[in-house]
């Protein structure tokens, strides 16, 4: 099992800190009241590029060695991890080569372009993605920067945890949506060195639970034709993801669908703040009472807000 | 012409800082470098109740001594207020008569209900709302608390922009919707007494433009037949409020339709805040170009966040 140590997740939080947001963290009286905990949202809906992922990105990028660099940087993604890393390598001036299916939703094609990422279109099959990916690959010499199966990118992420744990020493749990698992084995892994007393447990759609059955069986079992609103959870864990999560991991427990769409309203409702349908599965959890939080300080990583307002879950 | 003093705004600030919140001031750097300016967003969508107006109400409240507080506090609102004066008087332990009209939102009702104000309902006409709360007053003895044309809710509004000086004293201009003048007339005071170089621009609906017109015409001009989606900004200006903004501020802007669902939409999408469209008027006086901000540093007060999720102006 190869992993970040602590000395590499607090050089990524100096590397990256000139380019992502210090996000706040925010309470709701109501939430704390109805159910009886406190609740600790870490917002990086107001992250740049909206998500967590420019952490990751930005780590990624900036971790390259300049000859490394000057080829740019690769990867396939129809979601968060295409802006954050077209923006990322912007940053550097770079080129970033974003490989997206062709039935890419068009705010995220433009929000893509939007930060100078270049485009390839492929058919929208994971087999045509990476093949797409593979082909850019060698015809530009760019380094690929996996959404998740990558080092540099899971102690980009490890900082939000890291600032939500610096913040608040005292959290009793952490709670942490699951797709792919790069947030959630950088979560892991800074609740380990930072603080070590807090438990991180995991939460995932029952429609793509593969990371449950994963976590379960203590086999990587890759999810098949995963089905939730949740769009940013659909991947599977990887290679490198797995192990981190079944060693540091306390426990993942899965949540419906109307949960989800529940959790999200009340963030727009009682919070005034938009996030998307992944951010919103750990409250989801926490109001099926999947885990105990009865008079436990919880910290909740809420992953981002790119959500398309033109279709809203509850509409 | 009656109106606080500094002295009366600063212990406001006092009266009712354990029952709402100092709110956050953000800022996007999609926005500044857009519209070449720093644009500081005081956000009392964030606030207790969802708007600024649980400071005005919390205020006027907790300003009764006990024999007038004891048979309670009336209002006659469908809006905002009516929620905030609820609370506040919740938070007193006495009775709160809210009249409403009959057609007024489900949503607005049971938000009131939750904070257990005494709710009675009357036709849909502004006579027949004066005259039930009339009745409701002789009946209980309560005495009313006017949503804007009252100096202890504009001394408590007042404090919104007092915060806002004080966390950035060298703002160039702040910019605040307009409907009744409460909120408006305390941040003109409050830029008046806390900042003296500080200019303030109130942002009105073209369809409710009363308070333009009385600005413009030197006469206090009531409203008829507003049309707008900030439903919010549909009262006219109050005795008490219109002089003051004579006196205070500096100039009013108005702004179409259009461009509200616009910079509402911006919140949602780029801030991943939400606001009611009331707080988008003054994002859309700029979008419109109706004063010049490049190089300037403008505080926006964002009144609040309370919109119907259901049918948001975009769709």
């Amino acid at each position: 099992m190869i992993y970040p140590s602590q000395d590499q997740i607090v050089a990524a939080a100096q590397r990256i800190a000139f380019g992502i947001h210090h996000t706040p963290v925010l309470q709701s009286a109501f939430l704390n009241s109805s159910l009886e905990s406190s609740l600790f949202f870490k917002c990086e809906n107001f992250q740049k590029a909206g998500a967590f992922k420019s952490r990751g990105a930005v780590n990624a990028v900036f971790s390259l060695d300049s000859d490394e660099a000057k080829k740019g940087v690769a990867t396939h993604s129809s979601g968060n991890h295409a802006q954050a890393l077209a923006r990322a390598a912007a940053l550097r001036k770079i080129p970033a080569y974003i490989v997206m299916p062709e039935n890419a939703p068009r705010v995220k094609v433009d929000a893509v372009k939007g930060y100078g990422g270049i485009i390839t279109f492929c058919k929208p099959t994971l087999e045509a993605r990476e093949s797409m990916l593979k082909k850019v690959l060698e015809e530009t010499g760019a380094v690929e920067v996996h959404p998740y199966n990558n080092l540099k990118v899971i102690e980009g992420q490890a900082t939000a945890a890291m600032e939500l744990l610096q913040e608040l020493p005292g959290l009793d749990i952490i709670l942490c949506p699951v797709g792919g698992g790069g947030l959630l084995s950088g979560t892991a892994l800074a609740a380990h060195y930072f603080s070590g007393t807090t438990r991180v447990i995991a939460c995932e759609p029952s429609g793509a639970d593969d990371a449950y059955r994963s976590f379960k069986s203590g086999k990587l079992v890759p999810g098949t034709n995963p089905v939730t609103i949740a769009d940013g959870l659909l991947t599977s864990l990887g290679k490198i993801t797995f192990p981190v999560i079944r060693e540091f991991v306390d426990d993942i427990v899965t949540v419906k669908e109307e949960s989800i769409v529940m959790a999200m309203r009340l963030f727009f409702e009682r919070m005034k703040i938009v996030v998307e349908p992944s951010a919103a599965v750990p409250l989801a959890a926490v109001l099926e009472q999947k885990l105990y939080v009865k008079g436990k300080k919880v910290g909740i990583i809420l992953s981002g807000g790119n959500v398309d307002l033109n279709k809203l879950p509850w509409q």
